[in-house]
């Protein structure tokens, strides 16, 4: 995805060594073409798959996942996030901690909406540590769904986040992989890979 | 849209006499398809405001808003809600009462992405009593942007959130108006007129 790295080289803003804002395009405001794209991307690399649903999480995976499911011909589902831990059989639910923000949210999907009978994409905007992957997978195992893989916007490829999905043999693609934040410098893995 | 009618009548569940569920296409799981003609069913309303931005409250107005975003050929946002206020000179923010969780929430947006340039088309879900359309709306003033209108999904025509737009002086699209809910039956606005 060559118009994806343009764009996070032109408008992300390097906060930190491991922290990019992608507000103009990903996480606030959304690039609908852009995000046709990514979706058709995706397809793409998927379309082999059987692929029955789209897993996300709100907000930021909504705007991908469903561009995606728009290519594949298959719903997107979005999982909630809650702040407190509720009753309620009908919803499969995990937990994710956010390094981020340092605190565990409950994250749930009704069980109206996946069955054993799904094979299922997970989608995320971004792949840091895998924690809200990991919630999604836990997730997609507690419905007895078959688990097509996980697709990435954008991969901050310096995380293990990849690695953490790989030892449960999980496929992982990434349209966007991220070698390096270092001095405020936006680096990219194949980049890294041809010096 | 007689599509999104049908779907409400098929799928909808109605818990009440004002509370309807429609997460199987619209605020859980996401029905591509569809939500693709909802976008051009705004486009096509549209087409002649001179839109510049769409704007959207997370997260079940983000599919319909990237949607018609797309329709369009122009960037759609989606306002942050936030538990505390937060001082930041950046943000648009306005206060957003829900009479469903009965509590005020705050909504905002960077000044980034929204300025006195912009014409905006405010999108939603739903429209009840109509406050976070207001919410977006006092967001959009702020801004000192023009408002082009406000696009809902799906209209509870037996509250007052079209009112409230209306004597403001603001244009309002809904796609479909629900007449009522009462006896857990679905009735759409037109049905109504032509009875």
């Amino acid at each position: 995805m060559h118009l994806l790295e343009e764009k996070i080289k032109k408008e992300g803003r390097v906060l930190s060594d491991t922290v990019i804002k992608v507000d103009s395009f990903l996480n606030h405001q959304i690039d609908p073409q852009l995000m046709k794209e990514i979706g058709e991307g995706f397809a793409e690399r998927f379309q082999q798959a059987g692929i029955t649903k789209i897993l996300t999480l709100e907000s930021s995976g909504i705007a991908p996942a469903q561009m995606t499911g728009l290519s594949l011909g298959v719903p997107a589902i979005f999982a909630r996030k809650r702040k407190s831990l509720t009753l309620n059989d009908h919803l499969y639910s995990a937990e994710v901690y956010s390094f981020t923000k340092q605190q565990t949210h409950e994250i749930s999907v009704s069980k109206d909406y996946l069955t054993a009978e799904d094979t299922v994409l997970i989608l995320d905007d971004f792949l840091a540590n895998g924690q809200a992957a990991l919630g999604l997978v836990d997730i997609v195992e507690q419905a007895g769904a078959a688990l097509a893989g996980v697709g990435i916007v954008i991969e901050k490829g310096f995380q293990d986040g990849r690695k953490r999905l790989l030892d449960k043999g999980i496929r992982v693609e990434s349209l966007a992989i991220l070698s390096s934040l270092e001095n405020g410098e936006v680096r990219f893995a194949e980049e890294e890979a041809s010096v």
